[in-house]
């Protein structure tokens, strides 16, 4: 399995040391080279390259569909990933991790890049979900992720619609496995207004963002939010539920979305 | 508490939906100007700035001791930590993040960015360090920290003595959590040869970087290993602990600081 690698360890058991063999995550370092020039290097699982530099440079603003790349060539020995742009003029390069100091009109004064201003759209979708449709979807992301059980070293991400999960990824970083997940949609221009993402980890203002940027108003986790993860989320319509797990959940914004019975 | 905030929650408990209060993490944007150019934006628990300041540009290569820092001044409300360097001219401010083509001789061919080549060091000490002692360090920590239980966001980063702990810090990010110990090590001068880092997360390269950085040799964490972060750990003579939980633990590299039984 490309994500994983067999290592050895030494192992206390409780009572004595014994040497043995495990199963532990692989990390690799890939750098993005755009338009000639070296513009970041992410660590991530090293499947679904592409996807994962298409949704990468999505979340980033440098691009927002996948007719603005001109060529994009993964070297997967060396770690390099060679994209072109059709226009070269683009002008977020400039802008990416730059601060945002917001004004106090317009857009949410959460924001703290200047990319995400520019990116992040309000979620309009009225859809509905139940509470059993969020529980279930999130025991269909855990019964895929033999990856965890193996290694406990990954996160998941899923696309579905409320009834099951059509597209699954798993990266040992929180938001490759979302961008995997944004640049598979990019790429199979897959309709977003009545899907749900489903997510193992944390609910930060970053993932939130990214949620708004693939297009999506249902986020649903297993993990705890942040507060400004939730202001974000509040303002840019997103519903966020958290701490899926044992038959109970938290609905944090836009609860109306989520229904007690059966919609 | 500085680092959590009340949020409104609709709780589902497994029979209805109930409206009700809960904590979450503090998300806090922090912008650093470096010379007046802005250098990083990164999201962190807005305690302890100054010392995650100090530990963030060490990671980063731009300073190795608090003597090269001419000003350090954080803006708490706005979010921007202004910093003066002595030396403007220092050559790693643009070597950061910059990819690391390794050649097959040097130092570790695991290296992927630049100023990690330049900064992280061999460690060499030869303490060692009972199981039990691990497991203590380990359960210490867990007692200390109160923020993960009331809310589920925090990661935890310790440094101690073989026997017990010195500093603890808390942070949302993993990363920011270590940066703030290294911070506080490098602004009290405190000798390192002997100590141990305790931590709450993934053992991934970069933190395997960072203890290699700070100078510590022993790194004891509750969370599993990549396979990457172990090699690195083997290079730099690391002893990498991890899955410390229920009495249990692994050892990855270099087990010979470690005994089984009291040292």
């Amino acid at each position: 399995m490309l994500n994983v690698e067999k290592i050895k360890v030494v192992t206390f058991d409780g009572d004595r040391l014994n040497e043995t063999e495990d199963n532990a995550a692989v990390e690799y370092p890939l750098t993005i080279q755009l338009d000639g020039e070296e513009f970041a290097t992410m660590v991530c699982s090293p499947d679904y390259l592409k996807e994962l530099v298409i949704g990468f440079l999505a979340s980033e603003g440098i691009i927002r569909s996948i007719n603005q790349l001109a060529a994009l060539h993964i070297d997967q020995d060396k770690g390099f990933a060679y994209v072109e742009l059709k226009n070269k003029e683009i002008r977020n390069k400039n802008t990416v991790s730059k601060r945002f100091i917001g004004s106090c009109c317009g857009k949410s004064r959460q924001f703290y890049f200047q990319n995400d201003v520019l990116t992040a759209k309000t979620i309009m979708t009225d859809m509905q979900v139940s509470v059993k449709q969020c529980l279930d979807l999130m025991n269909q992301m855990q019964e895929q992720s033999t990856l965890f059980r193996l290694t406990g070293g990954f996160h998941n991400a899923a696309l579905g619609t409320k009834e099951q999960l059509l597209l699954s990824r798993t990266d040992i970083g929180r938001h490759n496995a979302l961008d995997k997940i944004y640049g598979h949609c990019l790429e199979n221009r897959i309709p977003l207004a009545d899907k749900v993402i489903v997510f193992s980890g944390r609910i930060s203002s970053e993932i939130v963002l990214k949620v708004a940027k693939i297009g999506v108003g249902l986020l649903l986790s297993k993990s705890a939010p942040t507060s400004l993860a939730l202001k974000l989320a509040d303002d840019l319509g997103i519903t966020a539920v958290g701490f899926i797990r044992n038959e109970r959940l938290n609905i944090y914004t836009h609860p109306q979305r989520i229904t007690q019975s059966e919609t």
